[in-house]
């Protein structure tokens, strides 16, 4: 079977068996959340890592080096924003072509270290390879706390859904880039800022785990794909109501009825998705700066519904971003 | 400039220059050794990545699949031996094609997993994204005791040079590969599992660590580029002396005068280079099963030199593996 027919998602379970279960009794959380987890002497230990490839996640032709680099350093940041931690160690590991320009790649490390100076991250070693294309390979340790970690396994029926933030930009962002949209030059930038610089929420997955929130993903494949797979690991399922999806405003102003699909199922927004109590939203609430929205809520019954504003169930293409099965995604 | 023309070298001085000295105090090795360190409440916490990368680093057509898992896990697993510290868990980042046959991937995490069993480490997670060709980048997080880990800077002149087991296997077996050179089957076997198969040294990084060794390094790069680096981080320099060199045996036996060159500058053995006082070696040679050889001097004079029997110098192709001057390494 090909990659293509079995998908990035079918890949990973069956990695997962694999490697078998942990045989250190420290993992907290293994294979098939945001980030890994284990137990340390003072607390939880986290680890994520996350590629970016040439032409398939970014084009050297509308991406600068240095937007790269944040890109790169903001995904992995966003991981560890899902879980609750503290970001703190980082290593980079790049192929480069032999061709490439030194400054480029000066460009992109700078870049990194415009993220890093702000979440007081170390870049502390990596690998530099020859490849025939660029290639970045993030690898970002956290740190946690015992019983403040939030997992993607922990959703449960009764419970709300909720975002952070605002959806569609980042999806809008990419399509205004590629199908060179004439628009307002103030959205457009705004848009292609949402794309190429998202900004990973840390403080927001750290006020969560203190509030008591105990499941969260972020939002990189699209929020009904990164809710499937957050109920898919709770055992749980979702319905979501279309009118309270919290569409950015300049995408819902700029592209009519394509501004949901793109907040539904555009991705890389990293905004994070959580599940919790409606008394536990109302104190997440309380102490953050950023909108939170509840979209729907967790049931029993397995799969995601998307409802409008009669109630009904309204069919979209979910699709999220599907490593082997989907496009190219820039 | 181009990369190129800077090579790996520069550019990992330029970055380090770009990310600046780590914000973070518990920093204890940053950018430029064979992993990063840092300390955790109970001791250090030691990361390492490195990438490997589908005709740069191997070719499908030579390399099987669970080889190829194997020597990925295997080069990480040496730089945390390189420091003397205990692997412990693992993030494996995959670029591949949309065509690749999944048991093929399968077949390279059962590669990954033979090691992993035997040193006890968990793989906890990772990525998979599409990429038109196959890329392999493990994470490798470890531990180390307070005042016992491997550094690249500590070599101090008067000491001597030592190396674990013997050199030039892996580079012959490439040789013997890419050639199809006419050998003894069983000859030929043996060196093809030296380049497929190393075997990480990491009881013996431990047991130098242990006995009071301070500085080491992995040989990836070659006997000479490798003890150039050591050289270069310490401020010192060394003579090594050729006929003290342990070529592997089935080299010297079936390569003649080539085979000084493959264990001089071939890479790849993966065994430990390290410096230390002739008391030390002794105590380090009581506790070790494998061979270890003094191969030369630490000197204050900068720069690496080779003698040979008569003590003259000989000019030899230091050559090693710089990962944008060099062709292809498979």
């Amino acid at each position: 079977m090909k990659l293509s027919e079995l998908g990035e998602f079918g890949l990973i379970d069956l990695l997962a068996g694999v490697v078998g279960a942990p045989r250190n009794g420290d993992v907290v959380v293994g294979i098939g959340d945001d980030a890994a987890c284990w137990r340390v002497e003072d607390g939880l230990q986290l680890a994520t890592t996350d590629s970016l490839v040439e032409d398939v996640h970014f084009s050297l032709g509308t991406t600068s080096w240095r937007d790269l680099g944040w890109k790169s350093m903001a995904v992995n940041l966003s991981d560890i924003a899902a879980m609750g931690g503290t970001p703190r160690f980082a290593l980079v590991s790049l192929g480069l072509p032999a061709d490439t320009d030194v400054a480029d790649v000066e460009g992109l490390y700078r870049g990194m270290a415009e993220l890093t100076r702000v979440f007081n991250v170390d870049i502390v070693g990596g690998d530099v390879v020859k490849a025939p294309l660029v290639m970045i390979t993030v690898t970002l340790t956290g740190i946690g706390r015992e019983g403040q970690i939030l997992t993607r396994d922990a959703a449960a029926p009764g419970q709300l859904a909720a975002v952070t933030g605002n959806l569609g930009a980042s999806a809008a962002g990419r399509v205004v880039l590629h199908n060179r949209i004439e628009m307002d030059e103030d959205t457009s930038a705004v848009l292609r800022e949402a794309h190429f610089k998202p900004n990973p929420r840390v403080a927001e997955g750290q006020a969560l785990a203190r509030c008591g929130v105990e499941a969260a993903i972020d939002i990189s494949d699209g929020l009904v794909s990164d809710l499937g797979k957050l109920c898919k690991s709770s055992g749980v399922g979702a319905k979501i109501s279309l009118p309270q999806v919290p569409v950015h405003p300049l995408v819902a102003e700029s592209f009519g009825s394509d501004a949901m699909r793109f907040a539904l199922s555009g991705g890389e927004d990293y905004e994070l998705l959580f599940t919790a109590s409606p008394d536990t939203i109302d104190r997440v609430r309380e102490g953050m700066l950023c909108p939170v929205t509840v979209i729907g809520d967790i049931t029993a019954e397995p799969g995601v519904k998307v409802l409008d504003e009669a109630g009904n169930e309204v069919e979209i293409d979910a699709g999220g971003w599907d490593h082997f099965v989907s496009g190219e995604q820039c």
